[in-house]
């Protein structure tokens, strides 16, 4: 495996195909914000703007303008995204709703935390490549939103019953990870420092169970034990996968290796047991006791988890030099460019069934925008650079001898 | 096409098969209710209870044993199934929750308007079994309630934001066809007329567009116009064409073959619109401008679907003699008792991909239940003999010639 020849495919990809197919085709030149879903060729199909996907694409130009190079094009158009955000994306007091109409109008109520999270990173990034306050402000003021919904993120839309099988769900804390690093340069440090140390908890001591080696998706409140029910047999492997990176950058950041070197084997566990033998690709859901999900789409093959898998095991191989993480980042990125990118119009494609045929032709909808596609080149460019850099210094090394 | 061998088939799988399977799996001899999460052999592998399926169950036996013989198995069956969820099953004043544990405590609020109508209709079904005024009472009472609740059936669950595109869906009017006649015997005569003349206009004339020959999901509320959304454009040609037969027997019981007539020509359109013409069966979701569906379930062949068509189809034959539903119940029987039927183990899978194979091995589950395969086998059972009378009368008129 040649580094310097991988860094250039991932970094390539992103800014020949991938970048300029958000900038041309997602701008809403008319009223502001992104358009999400388009289609195999890049035209819209639905005008409706999702706040998980607004928010994303904002933090996702502002971050490279902010890691990469002050492009001016990236920049503007993080601005008229935050702008539409800033404008129509909530209540007024930062309630986030999760829809809205293509002129602004909202849809469906703010009933959904990761529109919050998501709107927050945003405004964290927004602030970097600016300096303007304001958009601090509104990313410090939907963290402490954020942080008074973790008991209940659902508020009045939450339809358990409170007392006969309290849950307590995976993705807030392993999206916090993430979100704590990303605005970090907003907030108290002690403060920052008890959240980081309370998601690590959770991610590692509390969805992670050693006796199963999984992370669960659900785990009762209280006794935090595993639940023997729909909810608490559940296993994404690809949204555990993800969160190991998320550790592994804290790991980086508190100078803790052997939390690195933890979640790069939890990863490892996770895409084995993720892993389809007969077809290739990482399933999307699977019971831990084999029994039938209630997802309908376990089967299929969703770009995220393959890409974020991609981001998670060069991570893994880079600050460990783990094998199992190399060899697996093989497989995964063999699986993921002959299946997920589309050789004849740019984008890639979302979802593929069991085989690994495409399942819905489009490039952009509800669920999936400028996110994970860039994000993991980004990242995966920037890793397999670190990893050539090292291989050079080995032969320089081996050289000088 | 005999259809004295093929009634009998379906006959003897609804008592050989079907109705044993849940009668010695899905009891609860210890707290009462139902199972119906049961794997492919009919172990139970998870026991959480839901309302529609309790519903439903208590409905199939009482079902049974008024109208095909007072077996009093049949009975006891859905009388401690009765028994459970009027203890258990709501909140006190008849509101359903949507699940509960095995014991019976809540564990899902009554967001569900459709826990409401199965209830309805198992109670209704259970008074004429027994003549307890107490299910007849459960039964208005829950009527009641459905009624004051068609204008916002998830209530405070509701998450769409008032005003800006207020949608009504086509589920309710569609079951209200169905309860009707079901629970007609409870309840004033010009209430029941009311009803059912608005539900059959809602669905004939509101949700059926004669510009696209096809019935819609859902309709803007006021203008009653179609929206374009992804809840605006979504077809499902399963409901839509169960709709159809619910609509046949309204024609029936009203005397208006016109009605009849227009249902089977609906049927016939919908089953055209819904069915794979590469791999056989017809599909869950479609989107009507061909766009891509948020449903990633979209192109699997659901049990529901395909035994719903096979009663639509012969009644249509039946009550109108419409060719082109003799030619689609033959197509998709072929089809159903070739994809469906397991015959190794009893009871029919629920969930095949796009190519027909089994996705999900189990024979009940959180949305299957004692219902649609064994009130479809009934449904074709009686209906077909109904179409062996008439075949056996054609004869005898020849030959009496």
């Amino acid at each position: 495996m040649d580094f310097n020849i991988l860094a250039d495919q991932y970094r390539k990809e992103l800014f020949e195909n991938i970048l300029p197919f958000w900038l041309n085709n997602s701008q809403d030149k008319q009223f502001g914000g992104y358009f999400s879903c388009l289609d195999r060729e890049g035209h819209v199909y639905d005008t409706d703007k999702f706040i998980w996907l607004q928010g994303r694409e904002v933090w996702l130009f502002a971050m490279m303008y902010n890691n990469v190079e002050p492009n001016p094009e990236w920049l503007q158009c993080a601005v008229q995204g935050g702008e539409f955000l800033k404008r129509f994306g909530h209540d007024g007091s930062f309630n986030w709703y999760f829809s809205l109409t293509q002129d602004g109008r909202p849809l469906i109520e703010p009933y959904n935390i990761f529109s919050y999270t998501f709107a927050a990173m945003a405004f964290g990034q927004l602030y970097k490549a600016t300096g303007n306050g304001e958009y601090a402000d509104i990313a410090k003021k939907t963290f402490d939103l954020i942080l008074s919904k973790t008991d209940n993120p659902k508020g009045k839309w939450n339809k358990t019953v409170p007392g006969t099988r309290d849950l307590k769900n995976f993705a807030l804390p392993m999206i916090l990870c993430n979100l704590a690093l990303e605005i970090e340069h907003l907030l108290p440090e002690d403060l920052m420092h008890s959240i980081i140390e309370s998601c690590i908890h959770e991610v590692m001591d509390v969805f992670y169970r050693p006796e199963l080696g999984l992370i669960v998706e659900n785990v009762l409140v209280g006794t935090e034990g595993l639940s023997d029910s729909f909810d608490g047999r559940v296993i994404n492997p690809g949204h555990a996968i993800e969160a190991m990176w998320f550790i592994m950058d804290l790991g980086v950041r508190l100078h803790r290796p052997e939390l690195v070197e933890k979640a790069a084997q939890i990863a490892v566990q996770m895409v084995e047991f993720g892993w389809d033998e007969q077809y290739g690709g990482i399933f999307y859901y699977r019971d831990r006791d084999g029994h039938p999900t209630q997802q309908l789409e376990w089967d299929q093959k969703l770009w995220w988890v393959h890409i974020e898998t991609l981001i998670t095991m060069i991570k893994g191989y880079q600050l460990t030099g783990s094998q199992a993480c190399l060899d697996w980042f093989e497989k995964v990125h063999t699986y993921t460019w002959s299946h997920f990118k589309d050789n004849e119009f740019p984008e890639w494609f979302g979802y593929l069934n069991r085989r690994g045929e495409v399942l819905l032709p489009l490039k952009g909808g509800k669920w999936k925008g400028c996110f994970h596609v860039p994000r993991g080149l980004y990242q995966c460019w920037n890793t397999i650079e670190k990893c050539a850099e090292k291989n050079n210094t080995i032969y320089s090394t081996l050289y000088s001898v």
